[in-house]
């Protein structure tokens, strides 16, 4: 009779959450496997959305909580965030004793959890390794493709990009995106199905969204954080400045977000912004809803790159944080520059949604993911091929 | 007036010194560098050898002292000794604020340099990246490369490696291993020049080594560590079947050091060793010196791939430790098994030394990485080449 | 030629600062010390006040800064905050090498001064210890007065305890609080130098000040944590309902900040409050000008009890947080009840402003702190005297 | 029907898990209790003894392994392995959520025990407070105390100590010490019941131990380590000098241990010392056995002054690591003196045997703790009484 495998996978921020929650339920459901799931850094954060409590309304039952976030708007707390990330989950493996652990993307505190495992000879899946983006998340996700035994890619560069990286094309798998997954749900929504003022809250107007929105979300970038007050204002500017129905998320933690946080706070006591309204967090789900009635996405976010290219949604994507990820139809790529945003956005909304792009997948990722998790040799021992 | 570059090196073992001893000595001679010497971990312990004692007899200043190692024979302590380094290095790197942070080699501690550096936007060298061993060190290794900015490789074959692994051809450098510059230093030794015995101590028989003699240094390879005691043991029966006169080396700390230590200790109870002798340390130049007048080296070091294919030492080379590392024509490939070693060493002392190979450089690394440093654009921000 | 002695002092949140400024320029001033001024924890953080802003207009120099705060609404992140200032005050002490090392109060991270100071030998000087408030912040005092060498206690009936803890009676001195010292500075002041709108910003209403005004600041209780949100609003609705000219500022970290903070910001959100303006921070001299010229002090503040009994000033002392402190006679103490503080407010404010109290010493404590600290013999061992 | 209280036991070291055992046996014997136990620090690690081997071949379930001692003989690493362990420690709670957690004794990284529970509103209980002995430990002790919520005490002055600082009576239990029961299941053996060598290995002579024997255990000092390895050499010279058939044990872990680890170890190499057996450690009641039959113990444990006072063995108390501590008419106090060393020895060893004392109880500890903790109210909030 054969045991399940125990997976514990590593979720430290909302859109990490997002991104792999049908893996997750994958997990769960597969017969061969057993999901331990461990909440770590701003996942656990009101300041940031505090994804746990989705998570758990989702009904996945935590397995750790790991409280690792320093604070200090500065990059060594990002470095001291990593280290209190290894010393708290090298326990938890210690204890949930894995099989194979899962760490997700490239934020920088997602090295905590290659640390950890590889040190500890547990197996390492890595989801969405191989991209490129050119700032220190880059550094990051090529790092950790080096200590990952099993690479989960989104797309078929990332997949090459992945086995030049020396690893042995065996462990190297196009999956597909899972949070392709979850949009290929909301395909046929005619309609928004909440209201999102009443399900979410948040701050300032609450503008009839019945004549189409914009939706911004932008985050800092790590290597740009001295700047990601300037950054968020010239959105902001080029938002006032257009006047139209606007819903506009709050950013993740990362070393620059205080600066992003502030230049929004200090931005709404100095204006007036009768059609601008501001989330802290929403539901993935509702959140690609949202998206899909939207006339335009703003900002820096992958969902610009990923998910709205599967949905055919216009994007304006701001800046470097993008950077050379493969993309689909429905983007454009702006400078930070008030007036570039704000033609880009004129254009893009006139101009309507796009046709489909599968080069993230075609929204089977999670189920994929979870089979090869059951399948895969357990290995931690690994040289590169050439 | 052009201001000096503060050059942070960071050292944490005793064999790390010895390996960058020329390019400490290299920036401290450099008008455009300033060095910052930070030592840590088992560098700094009694246990390990002390080299912090080595290191400030040869005249270096110690900038910051960072001690690390959290005890237990396991790999979560590995682990947790990390992440403890990220914390107190990135302290020690707001303190001193170096232009360029360096770091050496492939110990799994030597990430945490890494990291802190790199997440504090420090441009980060990596001496030694690109060569393949096969085991974690080769993770921890080809990870740093995806970290480093700057990249000095000891040989052809390493350069080609990091050079595909998608880094900035224009920022890898063959500069040949520093360690060679210490050897190329004994080249023309005609006899030890120091009683062994006398100058390092040490326990055990004292036998005459004017008729040849054998060199012990075997470590414990991390991911078989739970095999090191059995593993050492294979080699104490070879050497005791032998009955040669034998010096013998104590191994540096690792997540099996106390059963690579252990099994020494207990041979030595229940075993009469009238030809050995055990040593905790010895200087790197003295230590090459007696290498270079001995008969053979037996082991795992890298000692024996590098140094000795300079000095045209014979090596018998056990286990997988240093699998895939370039070889010169000097040294032997055994399994952990008591008879190939005896054959093989049998067959090495009459055999006797070998023509020098240059594969790891010619003895001016130390002087072409300080070099560099003063050299090289300061940048921390990079991205794949593919 | 004797040479200074190296005090080492470290502040860790914008009320210590403000209790300790006259002894850190009494000792910058003293001929036979040295100021080595250590921020650490939440005196850095943006989000409770920036302290280390404050510290560098007034013209220190800070010689080590200390991030600590790790985020998270628990207890645990409270524990973990302190074993992080463990391991790093220990690497700044080693740096420094003080003589002598000041901590201030009863916060829980001071405890980590405390622990790292006498865990290496080094003389540790306690502020303000042996008073009785019956929270943790009070089994934290006595815990450092029992690791601590030197008490420099802020009254008579705090010496009798001090000394009554096992203390030997030569090392306890009544210096007064520094914090009155503070507070005699602006003995004559007859009308408010600064408008505080203006020079400190905040939100909310700007009601006129001319007509007197009420100031509230309430800090969550570290064992009630559970309940700070439900504090907060009793004295919101009372507040709310009473609708005078009130400024209002936000709390400090703790374990339940964040209940406080948002208790406020939805309550905010849910009420307009015409006359209630909100501040963030404060100058510590700034803010005894604006008690000094206010109609009532409401909340738990210990400033309440300390400086305004020396200042005559009418406060509403709400809850535990200050039970047992020596009380002038210009304070209530009421419960958590709305209509109790509704009504303490009123007979506060018609009753005006009372004699002083000199129960917290005469305004010289900064200075007989740095000529103790010039003067006691440097030890740090000691038994307990009965 | 009631729930089991959920206690966790935290034992960091080998003489304090001697000093618990029965107390830990009682817990599990208790109808209304479970015991958690934790086992940390030098408890688990092969240099000071692996007391975790005992523990488990006692058959007592581990409910957590902390790893947390930092290596480095000096005084910032006994900091920091107490704030890793608060680190750590917090974690382990959270986890299992115990009702009350039990602290032993004074050791310096207990003080994380206590800071944990504490910060987390955990009732905390301590064993052994109110003891003199005027070292560092002495600062520890009694700052656990000023934390702890229930004190079990070990004799009537030093209930009445704890009591004078300030602690509610009700909360001060005279219990005797635990370790006094396993000694009281000895009082009656008439000879060894084990060989000593057989069973526990060790190095050195093997003398013949019919004719008699001292036994010798002396720690470092904390607040002396800097002469640890000079006062270790004191006794070794005496011991050498007497040539008495000796058993010697190897000291605990602190921050001067390596100091008295290398002194034995470097005298070792320079002597024969042909009547003298090293161990490493022993089981707590086979060395209460070793005792009993031995003709005096010499060093400076506490065992000497404690289970030898109520077992009648005449004990040679050597320097300050005892210090007011509570003696029995067994012992005499020499200071680092080769020659009162000697002497007293011999003078002990000719009075033989003393009548037992009762001062640290009669052997019911373990169950009076038990009983006390299943009965205790449960409560983390307390003040001073005074």
């Amino acid at each position: 009779m054969s045991q399940k495998r125990v997976i514990a996978v590593v979720v430290t921020a909302r859109p990490s959450y997002s991104r792999v929650k049908t893996v997750l339920e994958a997990i769960n459901q597969h017969p061969d496997l057993e999901l331990k799931l461990i909440v770590a850094a701003s996942a656990l954060l009101d300041r940031y959305g505090s994804a746990v409590n989705y998570i758990e309304k989702d009904g996945f039952k935590i397995a750790a909580k790991v409280f690792n976030v320093l604070e200090g708007e500065n990059l060594a707390a990002a470095a001291k965030t990593t280290g209190i990330g290894i010393l708290e989950l090298s326990s938890v493996f210690d204890n949930l004793k894995p099989d194979i652990v899962v760490t997700v993307a490239d934020r920088f505190e997602t090295m905590a959890t290659a640390i950890a495992a590889s040190y500890m000879n547990i197996p390492l899946a890595h989801i969405q390794g191989g991209e490129v983006t050119g700032n220190i998340d880059e550094k990051v996700r090529h790092a950790i493709t080096k200590l990952a035994d099993y690479h989960f890619v989104a797309s078929e560069s990332a997949k090459e990009r992945v086995i030049k990286l020396g690893e042995d094309s065996k462990m190297v798998f196009n999956t597909g995106c899972p949070s392709i997954d979850l949009a290929s749900d909301i395909l046929n929504s005619k309609q928004l199905s909440f209201d999102p003022y009443e399900k979410y809250g948040g701050v300032g107007a609450r503008p009839d969204l019945a004549k189409g929105y914009l939706v911004v979300m932008q985050h800092p970038v790590t290597n740009e954080y001295k700047d990601s007050r300037k950054h968020i204002e010239v959105t902001l500017e080029a938002i006032y400045k257009l006047n139209k129905t606007t819903l506009w998320f709050w950013p993740n933690v990362d070393a620059g977000a205080d600066g992003t946080s502030t230049g929004i706070r200090a931005f709404r006591e100095q204006h007036q912004l009768p059609n601008v309204h501001f989330f802290k967090n929403m539901e993935g789900k509702d959140f690609l809803e949202l998206l899909m009635h939207s006339d335009c996405l703003i900002g820096n976010s992958s969902v610009g790159i990923r998910e709205c290219a599967f949905l055919g949604i216009p994007v304006v994507n701001i800046g470097s944080r993008q950077n050379r990820r493969d993309r689909g139809g429905n983007s454009v790529d702006v400078n930070y520059s008030q007036q570039e945003i704000e033609e880009a956005i004129i254009t893009a909304v006139q101009k309507g949604s796009t046709s489909p792009s599968f080069i993230y997948g075609n929204g089977s990722a999670g189920k994929k993911i979870a089979d090869l998790l059951a399948d895969v040799p357990l290995q931690f021992h690994k040289t590169i091929v050439y």
